[in-house]
């Protein structure tokens, strides 16, 4: 691609670099921003930068915020015996949407991945195992995807702590609500015949 | 959706007004840039700030440029008696690309658009006028796009030099090259049937 300015030409190509944009995407964004006004522009770098220099992740469960100790984390109505292992912080903002959890996070950052070069030191696994050796948990719920790296992560972690006195339970995998028996996949049907619960049980959630 | 930090929130606010970036998609983007190193942050914000404010439009053809003339302009090389009328910067590009065009560009900056509230003296119609009038130009290309907006532009520069002595064209309607005919559809079809062209020129092209 030729540009017939270097200033756009250096736009598009830093635009260029953040996932999933290429380089006619970029150009179509950073053409749009040619078109508002400045304060605008200035605005979002600013807002970029100051969210990129200033962010903080939480001391205690790796959240992302803007003070030492998260809202989740520093909230005493929570229940601080009950934790919620994530990959990351979207994640965390999903669980929260729903408002059936009322327990703690823990954001890994990540799943353990060889292939990508991501191996358990990469991830806060030390800290949460830290946590249960300090007899600070009852109870572990593995809420990773569920892929090989995600259960991978899981069985790492679930070593690491089988030792001490922690309940653990991962989310319960099966067919979505509204969907349709015929189309879902024989895993996950399988699984949900396999894990059946009480009709009573599911009378009340 | 609701955000952890508040430098979050205002990060991904920013970002989702662009055009086709959603809140999810403005999430991704951030976190993203959370794992770069603070300094390619900073030269995003950069290179999206200079090009903003510095960034100049040529003084003749209105294409984007970093000096008052932009270099197709200045090129001797090139016969500024042909002019053609694009609606942006990227059909220039686009244009540019193929090499097959040795004249001077027109950048409209959009179409006429009475939906858009885009009318004729919000585009860079005047100018072109000027140039037709002061007999400049023997030749004028139009190559907007095939649409109600673009014909009606279209139709509205020529009636404004029609008076003038000025050749006028447009860019050749018909069956894309590669493609099969019978995909084709009927406008395209029927037009590039009436508008066949004697087999020995399209032997030269």
């Amino acid at each position: 691609m030729e540009f017939s300015s270097k200033l756009l030409e250096r736009a598009v190509n830093e635009m260029s670099q953040l996932p999933g944009i290429g380089k006619r995407t970029a150009l179509r964004l950073v053409l749009h921003m040619l078109k508002q006004p400045k304060t605008q522009i200035q605005a979002l770098s600013e807002a970029l930068q100051s969210m990129r220099n200033d962010i903080k992740f939480c001391k205690s469960c790796n959240n992302i915020s803007d003070v030492d100790v998260c809202e989740i984390c520093a909230n005493p109505h929570r229940n601080e015996k009950i934790i919620c292992v994530v990959e990351d912080i979207r994640d965390v903002m999903a669980i929260e949407n729903t408002s059936s959890f009322k327990g703690l996070y823990h954001v890994l950052g990540g799943k353990i991945s060889p292939m990508d070069g991501v191996g358990p030191h990469d991830l806060n696994i030390e800290s949460l195992v830290h946590k249960v050796k300090e007899g600070q948990v009852e109870e572990l719920i593995f809420a990773l995807s569920s892929t090989m790296e995600g259960d991978t992560t899981n069985f790492y972690i679930y070593k690491q702590i089988q030792a001490y006195n922690v309940q653990t339970s991962t989310i319960a995998r099966g067919i979505s609500v509204g969907d349709e028996l015929e189309y879902a996949d024989e895993v996950t049907l399988g699984r949900s015949i396999v894990n059946r619960i009480p009709f009573e049980t599911s009378l009340k959630s």
